[in-house]
């Protein structure tokens, strides 16, 4: 079973064209949902994709530009006259909280529920925070604006018991927690049976890194090693790798490098240009350099 | 031919919901194009309908609640993207200045169009502007935050040359345009030709009134008498009459009366609540009251 699932919910860069949207998505890691980024008419493809907005938890906001956060005020007022009770996370640059104030009501008694506004500092990765279950870090991209992008990934796992060992030794069902994180059993007559011998390996810790927006820079491949799945802009083909320079964006072939490099598992792209109208061609271009890849299709599922 | 061409964009109040949108109206009066109110994705609607966002020519948002206001700075980062060169004139609360100034640079060099916001003030109707055809005066609503809607009215109008009187005095060409504004025609001979035998009477002055947000108001009768076309919110069935008056909304049949004491030709209702699927019964419900009614439906056009 998968631990993670990403739903895109826009692809496209700053200026809407082609039925595309700008950059929002969900991720859910088991009942734990987080929206990335949160462009103009998000709360409207949450509608379209039947994603429930009550259910959110987390919402993080990856730089200042307004395709990455034009949809977050409409979002959170519409959570409040739906009457939402639960706590809201917010993670975001620090400009985001003043922005957000003045078009909630969030600090007045008759909101509805409470807003937790965490500003983000750039420049060197860090542990942002963490759940029950994950780690979210911080990547820090090359931007024309301080930006931040987000590793996902699963905490440390406990060892599987292995069932038929625990009956063949008759141990008590209150140590099997202790056993599964790594503790030997000693029986009764001072026996020790290691935990080696009770367990498998745990399950693999699954991870995924939302990359965008930045221009290619090869400063995150170390924090991204090994990844799962990579979700990593490509506004622009590779034949515009000159333009892509100039605004801090990043091509296709850059894309596919960095997931190369990265020794990542399989990679997604997107933040599309509105200059181009058919995404063929970023699929061809992008598998040139890393086959397991795929562009970003609104409403398309991936699962880690 | 008309006048005005009004194209409904958002027709919903603020839970977007049933597929419908917040707030917005394109109003066009011969080349010259108003935004009415933008609530959240109205630049989406926009393409969706085909409306160049480079001819916009002014904006006009009625208060600071969301569903009205939210698509304006996504709408004017998308213009500036664009390299839109000309001027763009808003009216609005003052405290959208700061909301626009916050989300975009359009005080900063490098912001290719010069933005004229204009605040307006509440509690009395007066002229907010003119364009060379046009006067627009607000209309003082009565809703939980201060809000004006908007009435555009046709300038007085020169009368109707009469072709074959100007060809059997053999008028010069020149004296034309004052004898449609009244002159009248003196000969070589000395003799008076009263303008009323060289003309016919001027095209009827067309006016367009936006009525949304506000409960039942009848302050608003004057001001919008004989208007062409009223387009007044009906958040609310008429069984719902009492949570709208908390909620400083109207009816179906609040709006219908009010369209009939003011001696409209047309009505359009919009603005309605989430928890209504179906418009039917709202269009059943206000030609109770006001036949010639019609419900908002994005993307038709009404002509004046």
């Amino acid at each position: 079973m998968a631990e993670f699932k990403l739903t895109i919910l826009g692809s496209n860069s700053a200026v809407p064209a082609h039925n595309r949207n700008p950059s929002a998505q969900i991720l859910k890691h088991h009942s734990t949902s987080f929206l990335i980024d949160c462009g103009e008419a998000t709360q409207f493809q949450m509608n379209k994709f039947h994603i429930k907005r009550g259910k959110l938890d987390y919402i993080l906001i990856s730089h200042m530009h307004g395709d990455h956060y034009f949809g977050l005020v409409g979002l959170l007022n519409t959570l409040n006259l739906n009457g939402r009770k639960t706590d809201l996370n917010i993670f975001g640059p620090p400009e985001l909280e003043q922005i957000i104030l003045l078009q909630t009501d969030y600090k007045r008694e008759d909101w509805n529920f409470k807003i937790n506004f965490t500003p983000m500092t750039f420049g060197e990765s860090y542990l942002l925070f963490e759940t029950k279950n994950l780690e979210v870090f911080t990547i820090p991209l090359d931007h024309r604006v301080p930006c931040n992008g987000f590793l996902f990934k699963e905490k440390k796992k406990a060892r599987k018991i292995n069932i038929e060992a625990i009956e063949q030794f008759n141990i008590p069902k209150t140590l099997i927690k202790d056993i599964k994180n790594g503790a030997d059993y000693v029986d009764e007559r001072g026996n020790v049976i290691k935990h080696e011998n009770l367990t498998s390996d745990a399950k693999e810790r699954k991870t995924y890194a939302y990359c965008s927006d930045t221009k290619y820079n090869e400063r995150i491949i170390p924090i991204i090693k090994n990844v799962d799945l990579v979700y990593h802009e490509a506004t622009f083909l590779k034949e515009d790798d000159e333009k892509a320079v100039l605004r801090f964006h990043s091509t296709t072939h850059q894309a596919g490098i960095i997931a190369k490099k990265a020794n990542a598992k399989k990679l997604i792209i997107g933040h599309f240009s509105a200059r181009y109208a058919n995404l063929n061609v970023f699929l061809n271009e992008v598998q040139e350099v890393f086959p397991n890849s795929a562009v970003a299709i609104e409403g398309e599922e991936h699962f880690i």
